[in-house]
């Protein structure tokens, strides 16, 4: 079975259970369209990976896992496209949920998914009792308070910001969450996949900034957002080139990272693969052309 | 200790470790404002008490499970209170979080709150792997889909809706929690446990909705709400003299489902007084005052 086949079937187990004749159909339906059809599922890849290479031996476990940080990274998408936040129409080139649905679905179908992914470790976590408190521990962590993705979402409601906190706990936690859950799901020390984890979530804001700028997202959302709602932004914060020079070095760093382990090679591939997804060498060339050109009209 | 040290001391735990040096300090700010002061604390004080009844053997995991429930109602009181459904100014005699906050952080408020409701949940279980999953599953069943108290929330977008579906998964299905978490935190069976709980979430709900109509809460929630909104009420099905009626066939049917235990009085004490903190016998004399006088009304 493919990666993706996996992750949309893991995905779509949740749903069985959630989507009882009692269930409210439209929440339902707002649920699905939240997460189905999805993005390029990058978190659960990361997990899936991680557990492979530590040996995966439950991976009921690891499906869990891998769709229960799918399912907050949705449901943090849903509340942050809502009026209050971006204002978003579109989001991986449809509707948003509060757009097609409303807002008050749209709140509580984030609420939902939140709960969702929650009961979906819990009921793999039934068979891996031993596992259970320490995946759930870090899938919190990724989410929620001190440091999770909500809690770096809230720091744009702080009248004084570091980047670098912000941009760790708003993309890099959940990151970080997934490479160290899928070590865990499989029975094995987190720590050492915790700095691609790391890395490659900066990477991944670094790359959404930089997009924001340029004006030029393929992953069908909103551009010049983080001006208009006046977001740190390491674009902002560096210039674009030095924000595309701080990213290569972030691949980098996270090519790196990756522990001795029999897929090392497959799993630097992925984040080279992803790196490319998400900032193509051709927009780096693009900027490098720009900003040599900008540089020659300031000497002229 | 009393009931209610234990308790507020249960809900201030998780605070601790959510409050670090790294944490937004206004997001946590707008969440001590959810939870602290309380009001009733009813979840929780259902939960203990029904462990202790159950022969509690692991306070740790019982304040965790009955702070998470409590945490988890503050949740659902946060967003309930924003614009797109309540609009509240007030909630317990104080300003809403997302008046006193503003949206965007009302909005996280609720989230961080779920999160840190499993976050301590988590963090007790590890040291009772083997009722983990089962309390976790109670307590999702009791907040998301199909029967939770968000999905009960959102009846209220749906165009049809069953008013005892609605009124059980909107305020019963986190009572049954309560009842049933705490009967798993003490290691034993919660299926004796799940009428209590369900009988007296939906009076509960009852009560509310008789408030409502009578513009005379003391809870510290604006009135009228139901009318205004058009959600489903018992009071306007069965009108007013006929839902006093419908709680205390509730109230009852609570009372006499507390099964045969060494606290079995005590419990139904807590029952009868919650009964009439939630709907005082002096304002049930009133509805039948009135009713009495406008039938003479209508005859004459």
């Amino acid at each position: 079975m493919s990666m993706m086949t996996r992750i949309e079937q893991a995905l779509s187990q949740p749903f069985m259970v959630a989507d009882s004749a009692t269930a409210p159909p439209r929440l339902m339906a707002a649920m699905r369209h939240a997460v189905f059809p999805g993005g390029a599922r990058i978190r659960p890849q990361l997990c899936i990976a991680v557990a492979k290479a530590c040996g995966e031996d439950a991976p009921d476990l690891t499906n869990a896992a891998a769709a229960s940080i799918e399912l907050l990274h949705c449901a943090s998408l849903v509340h942050d496209d809502m009026p209050c936040f971006d204002d978003a129409d579109t989001r991986r080139g449809q509707t948003t949920v509060h757009k097609q649905f409303g807002e008050p679905l749209a709140l509580l179908t984030g609420d939902a998914l939140i709960v969702l992914a929650y009961q979906t470790l819990a009921r793999a976590g039934a068979r891996h009792p031993h596992r259970l408190a320490r995946l759930l521990m870090t899938v919190c962590e990724g989410t929620g308070t001190p440091d999770g993705i909500v809690a770096g979402q809230a720091w744009e409601c702080e009248p004084r910001v570091q980047l670098g906190r912000y941009q760790r706990a708003k993309t890099g936690a959940l990151f970080v969450a997934s490479t160290c859950a899928g070590a865990q799901a499989a029975g094995t020390d987190p720590e050492p996949w915790r700095r691609l984890g790391d890395a490659l979530g900066e990477a991944y804001q670094v790359a959404d900034d930089i997009r924001d700028v340029m004006g030029a997202d393929q992953l069908g959302k909103p551009v010049g957002q983080d001006a208009q709602h006046g977001r740190p932004s390491t674009a902002a914060d560096l210039g674009l080139l030095g924000a595309v020079d701080y990213f290569r070095k972030l691949i980098q760093s996270a090519v790196q990272s990756v522990p001795a382990c029999a897929s090392r090679e497959a799993m630097q591939q992925l984040v080279l693969h992803e790196s490319e997804r998400l900032l193509p060498q051709s927009a780096c060339d693009q900027i490098a052309v720009q900003h040599a050109a900008s540089q020659r009209r300031a000497v002229a």
